[in-house]
C-alpha cells in the first residue's frame, strides 16, 4: 500500500471517474427500481417521476437522476474492504433512497419548485404525496438493507440511521438559520456536516461495512466521506449563488432568494470591512421584510457582489480545498488496494471541480 | 397452557388493564424522553409539545399522551416469550416513535387541526417542523432499536420497517380513497389493515422478538395484533362519526368532514336499499363540490343518519367483534403463560369498549 499523498499524483482520468459513476448507476438502478415498484399506488408513480424515470404525464423518460456519486462511493468502499463491488449494492441503494427522501421533504419545506431541470414532486403531485413518498423511500432504505439478516446488515443500518438523523438535524439547523440574523462560520460548518457530510460519510463506508470491514476501517472511510461532503457542500454553496442556472437547473441567486446563511454569506459577514458591514445591514433589513421574493435581479446581484467583495467567495473556495485535503488524508488511515485509493481520490477530484 | 377460548371467561379487571397501560407508560416514557432529547433544537421542543410534555408556550405540561396501548402490548409480548417485560422497552419506544411520526405527518396531510384536545404541531409550529420532527422520530425509532447490536435487534428493526411501510401504504390508500367515489369494503379493510393493523401487529410481537422468540411465535403475536388493530380501527371509524367530541378531542362528524371512506360509509354504500342509494347520491354530489367544509351540522347529521339507516353502523360494530374474535383465537397459536394470555385478552377487551 502506498499513501494517499503518494498516489495523489497518479490521477484517475476524467473518463475513469465517469466510468465509476456509470458503474454505480448501472449496478444500483435495477435494485432501486424494483424497490420503488413495491410502493402502493400512486406512490410508485410519484417516486418514478421524482427519479426521472417517467415524466409528469406518466410517459417513460430518461431524466437526469443526479450525479450518482453516492452509489459509486458505496461500491468503491466495498472494494476498499477487499470484497466485490456488488456487496455494496444494497448500501448504495439504501443511501440513494435516504438521499432522495431528504430531497422530497426539503424541496417541500424550502418551497423549491425546480430540481434537476424539472418541477419538484410537491409542485406536480402536491405536498401530501411529497411527504408520503419521502417517508416511503426512507422506510424502503431500511428494508433493502435488512433484507439480508446478517450482523453486518444490522451494523450498516445502524450507521445509516445515525447519518439520517444528522441529515435531519442539518435541515432543521438550515431552516432555523434562515430566521436568524447572524450565524457563525462554525455553526454553518456544523450544519453542512450534518446535512451533507453525514450521508456522504455513510455512502463512503457502507459497502465496506456490508463487506465485514472493522469499525476503525469504516470510520476512516466515513472521515473521507464526511470531509468530501463538506467540500462538495462548499462548492454547492458557491453554485447556489454564482452557478449557471442552465447547468444547475436552479434559479439564479437561488440561495440568496431563500435567505440561506450558506458559507459564502457567513464568511463574508464574519470578515469585517466595509463590504461586510454593508452586506450585514442589507441582510438585517431583509430579515425584517418577508417579501424578498419580490426583489429585482439587481438587488440580488448587489448582495452577491458584496459577498464576493468581502471575501466570502474566495474563502469558501479555499475551504472546499481544505476539506478535500482532509478527506484525502483520511484514506491513509485504512489499508486498502492502491487502485481503489486512486479511484477514491479521483471521485474526490470530480466532486470539487463540478459545475452543477 | 390453556387455550384463549378457555381463558376468555377469566377476565382481567378494568383496573388490571389500566395497570398494564400504566406500566407500559412508566417503563417506556423515560426512554422515549431521553431519545427525544437527542434531537437538535427546535425539534426537541416541537416533539415535546407533540407528546404533551410542554405546552405551546414551552411550559411543562402533563398532557394526554394517548392511551399507550402499544407500549403495554410490547412489554406483554416480551413476557409472552418468557423474558422480563423490560426486554420489550426499546421495542415499545420504537413503536411509539413510529406511531407519532405517522401522527405528525398524517395531521399535516389531512389538515387536522386538533389532536388529543390540543392544536396539532403543524398548526402551532408550522408545516416544516411537522415534516422534520416526524422524520426525526422515524429515524430515532431505528436508532433506539439498533443501539443493541444483536441479531434480535436486527430482526425487530426489520419487522418494524415492514410495518412502517405498510403504515405509509395505508395512509396513501386512505388519501386516494377520499378522491374516489366508490371504495369496496375489502379495499377499506386492506387500507385499515395497513394503516392500523400493521403497527399494532408489530407492537404485539416486538418485545417477543427482542426476547428471542421464534418467527412462528412472533407471527402468532403479529396476527393477534393485526386483527386487534382492525377491531381498534372499526371502533375508531364509529367514533369518527358518532363519537363524543368531548371524549375524542376531535370535531363532530370528523371523518365525514374529511370525506373519509371509512368502514361505516363503505359498508352503508355496499348494503343497497333506499338509504344506501340516497347516501350514494349525496356523496357523489359532495365529491364534485370541494367546499364541504362549509356544510352545516344538519347536512353532516343527514349523512350520518343515512349511514346508520343503511346498516353501516351496525355492520362496523359487528366487524369489530369479528376482528376481536380472530385476534383472540390467534393467541392459541403460541405457547405462552396463562396469565400473559389473559392480560392480552384483557387489553383486547379494553380496545373494543373504548369511547375515545
Amino acid at each position: 500500500m502506498s499513501t494517499a499523498s503518494a498516489t495523489r499524483g497518479v490521477n484517475v482520468t476524467a473518463a475513469g471517474v465517469l466510468e465509476l459513476l456509470e458503474r454505480g448507476r448501472t449496478l444500483s438502478t435495477p435494485v432501486l427500481r424494483s424497490a420503488v415498484e413495491r410502493l402502493a399506488p400512486p406512490m410508485d408513480t410519484v417516486a418514478a417521476y421524482h427519479f426521472g424515470w417517467i415524466d409528469a404525464a406518466g410517459r417513460p423518460a430518461d431524466g437526469d437522476g443526479g450525479k450518482a456519486v453516492r452509489p459509486a462511493l458505496a461500491l468503491l468502499s466495498a472494494e476498499a474492504a477487499g470484497v466485490p463491488p456488488e456487496v455494496g449494492i444494497p448500501g448504495a441503494v439504501a443511501v440513494e433512497l435516504v438521499h432522495n427522501f431528504s430531497l422530497l421533504h426539503d424541496d417541500l419545506m424550502d418551497g423549491d419548485e425546480q430540481r434537476r431541470h424539472r418541477d419538484t414532486v410537491w409542485k406536480v403531485h402536491g405536498p401530501a404525496q411529497a411527504i408520503l413518498v419521502g417517508d416511503a423511500l426512507f422506510a424502503l432504505a431500511n428494508e433493502v438493507l435488512l433484507e439480508q439478516c446478517t450482523v453486518d446488515a444490522g451494523r450498516a443500518t445502524r450507521r445509516l440511521t445515525v447519518a439520517t438523523r444528522k441529515l435531519i438535524d442539518g435541515q432543521a439547523q438550515d431552516i432555523s438559520f434562515e430566521h436568524r440574523e447572524r450565524v457563525t462560520v462554525e455553526e454553518c460548518l456544523e450544519m453542512e456536516g450534518n446535512k451533507t457530510g453525514a450521508l456522504l460519510a455513510c455512502a463512503s463506508s457502507i459497502g465496506a461495512v456490508l463487506g465485514g470491514a472493522s469499525d476503525s476501517d469504516a470510520d476512516a472511510l466515513e472521515e473521507y466521506g464526511y470531509h468530501l461532503g463538506l467540500a462538495f457542500q462548499a462548492i454547492d454553496d458557491l453554485l447556489g449563488i454564482w452557478g449557471d442556472p442552465a447547468a444547475t437547473g436552479k434559479q439564479t441567486w437561488s440561495d440568496l432568494r431563500q435567505r440561506k446563511k450558506s458559507l459564502p454569506v457567513v464568511a463574508a459577514l464574519a470578515a469585517g470591512g466595509s463590504a461586510s458591514e454593508q452586506l450585514g445591514e442589507l441582510l438585517a433589513a431583509d430579515a425584517k421584510n418577508p417579501e424578498t421574493g419580490a426583489f429585482s435581479e439587481e438587488e440580488f446581484a448587489l448582495r452577491a457582489a458584496l459577498i464576493e467583495e468581502a471575501g466570502g467567495r474566495e474563502w469558501t473556495s479555499q475551504e472546499a480545498r481544505r476539506q478535500y485535503a482532509t478527506a484525502i488524508a483520511a484514506l491513509d488511515k485504512m489499508d486498502m488496494p492502491d487502485e481503489i485509493q486512486r479511484k477514491l481520490v479521483g471521485l474526490a477530484d470530480f466532486v470539487v471541480v463540478r459545475e452543477k
